[in-house]
């Protein structure tokens, strides 16, 4: 995951781009991945854990209407918190996560139902994750899954391809 | 680290009581530790990393006169940070981080200069570090060092001593 990570940081330094993070079930350890190397302050600004509802809505601006109609677990929110967090911190692109780590199931969803969001300046998009596993492994593998759809992302806006 | 985590977990439960993370230098290993276990969501609320000195001041709301008289390293940064995340979160305790993880020195500052903020319904104080080893044993550390501080808070709050 390190390795990934500094893909990202390397990437981004070489363009003069930045990255920000709004995580709900990692829970900090995407933030964790990306400053674990010396010099990631060149590339990420800050990020932002938004682990009850209300810090969804109040802090990264997720909309109320949003979280009524899809739920915290759901493409939409996911979408809204890498808008929310983009803007928030002023960065070229910007990760989320949300979903439910277990062991209890959320909204209705199992552990393992997972969405990533990648917000850039093309716009946001987001991907549905099934993972399987405990706690821990759930919440590494979103983060593993988060780091390499901002790779896509970066690497698309670079090819002319995003 | 995990026990400390639960031990904070447990007793902010008991009390029916919250807490949010700043972190600086820690970059979100504090609020993974808070996060580890599961119910972490009954007590942690979220919380910000503040990597660029302007997310400290855009979203935590840190006055710029501290940044310039005192520098970001600083007792008086670290407080200011748990103070803005404690009112941006709405949560009861908040803990913050702010230091110097290395391998370079910022502000004039070695590796291993830290400091950990405290706010609470009482106030808020903070502590300085003088931390030895790597990047990642200084960023492990703080998160320690800033669990104990908190949880000095709130046994002092418990017993009418704070």
């Amino acid at each position: 995951m390190i390795s990934l990570a500094k893909t990202v940081h390397d990437l981004l330094q070489e363009r003069g781009e930045t990255v920000a993070t709004a995580e709900s079930l990692t829970g900090g350890r995407l933030a964790s991945l990306l400053t674990e190397a010396p010099g990631a302050s060149d590339t990420y600004i800050g990020g932002v854990v938004t682990y009850a509802t209300e810090a969804k809505v109040g802090v990264l601006g997720v909309d109320e209407g949003i979280v009524d109609e899809h739920g915290v677990v759901s493409a939409e929110c996911a979408k809204a918190m890498a808008r929310g967090v983009r803007e928030l911190m002023g960065s070229t692109y910007a990760v989320s996560t949300t979903g439910v780590a277990g062991p209890d199931e959320q909204e209705g969803k199992p552990p393992g139902t997972v969405f990533v969001g990648v917000a850039g300046p093309d716009g946001v998009a987001a991907k549905e994750l099934d993972l399987d596993g405990e706690r821990k492994e759930i919440q590494d593998e979103t983060c593993q899954e988060g780091l390499s759809a901002l790779l896509d992302t970066i690497r698309q806006e670079e090819t002319g391809l995003g």
